[in-house]
């Protein structure tokens, strides 16, 4: 009997990106030189990070001015008052501080630690102190991306941009979606039915995010890094919901 | 060039499990009769449910007797008296509750909802309507497993044991690992460089709950539900860390 399955592919070969980079260019050829063939239903996950830096959201610490909230905050938390500015800029509120550790939401409504801020694999340290900020909209990127490499492939992609990130009751870092296009970012099961015909009461799988978590395994954060991964044996969906429908609204959530 | 990859491959033909059933006996020949074939370093994860039922943690409502405290309880979530009753058995404590959620944590110190306890592919609602817990302890049905299918096969493997469960801020379950064993839970990249040659700040990543989540892409949650994954491309952990190492604890948690 054969049964269902899933592949996951990191590109090799991706090279260091910089501001102004045409990222789908990249990524294209990247595919081309390596042993995969792309197909259609294939989804293409990028990491936050070059995707971040093609758009120039890349910001020297130097050029950066703390006003006095930010010098407050860092304070408490222990942390570089510019990067806090930065933060403070980036968010709409701060949910938990203390040393370390500041919890936000992010402008896109995405509760996160840092407002997605860091330093990690951004810049060589002599040419300045550099940290990387979310893309200004990473559904639009997401959107925007997927539509070059479709048209570079002539394949039907579905593309995901992640970012790891730190959760409320767990230890380490998993992949999430924050950024999508062309895939069904919540499988709604309610309705259907179990084994034996009992109606399932709660279920909605947040698929998108679980493709990006599983995309992270392979992504690395270190210096072995491969920020892009594709992933086989998924379905596609045409429809235009993106990772926003992912976000818990305000009124639904019990921890803040 | 060749990258890292990474293949799921969902086992077919898996039966309702009863309780008293051999798990490993059943996974092992499923395998067999299957195209799969088993190799070192293989994880095999494996849902929660199959797991709770084979081990006989199921329970027909109709056997429990609510306290006092679960029935003030079950009038604040808009729950049946009985379950909650069964939720406050299996919990050391709650941590949040409002009409339609309770937020516990489980025995096993994993913050979740409702400690675990669901009512789908448990049993034909003609037989009572029973529910399932989670296994007594996941992390040893993990090992047990493990040990079994390696003397079956003679194959080195990894075996997570996963449930899905919701998240603070995000709309629709994701994989959990809430038993494992032969793994590495988490990788500690603090220390490692980043491609620039800078020391990383924060890296840890929880591969298990990755993984565990990788796997629930292929299981499903309704009747086409399968219960077993192989995963093939991650190293495997001869240490004896488990999931229990993935809970964060409590004077680190910043939402309770």
């Amino acid at each position: 009997m054969s049964g269902l399955s899933l592949s996951l592919y990191a590109v090799p070969g991706i090279p260091l990106i910089v501001p102004g980079d045409d990222l789908s260019k990249i990524i294209f050829e990247n595919i081309e030189k390596s042993e995969f063939v792309l197909a259609d239903n294939d989804i293409i996950v990028v990491a936050q990070k070059i995707v971040s830096k093609a758009e120039g959201r890349i910001i020297d610490l130097e050029s950066v001015t703390p006003g006095n909230e930010a010098k407050r905050i860092a304070k408490i938390a222990d942390k570089d008052p510019r990067q806090v500015e930065l933060i403070l800029q980036e968010s709409n509120e701060i949910i938990r501080c203390k040393e370390g550790v500041i919890i936000v939401e992010h402008r896109s409504g995405i509760v996160m630690a840092n407002a997605g801020i860091d330093h990690s694999n951004v810049g060589a340290p002599e040419n300045g102190e550099f940290v990387s900020l979310l893309p200004e909209d990473s559904n639009v990127s997401a959107t925007d991306l997927r539509t070059k490499l479709q048209h570079k492939s002539n394949r039907q992609l579905g593309l995901i941009i992640n970012d790891s990130v730190g959760r409320a009751w767990r230890v380490g870092t998993v992949g999430l979606a924050i950024g999508s296009s062309g895939i069904l970012p919540i499988r709604d099961l309610r309705g259907d039915k179990d084994l034996f015909g009992q109606v399932l009461r709660v279920s909605e799988t947040a698929d998108a995010d679980a493709l990006a978590c599983a995309a992270c395994i392979l992504m690395g954060e270190a210096a072995d890094a491969s920020p892009v991964v594709i992933i086989r044996g998924h379905e596609l969906h045409q429809g235009e919901e993106d990772t926003n429908s992912l976000i818990r609204s305000k009124q639904d959530d019990m921890f803040r």
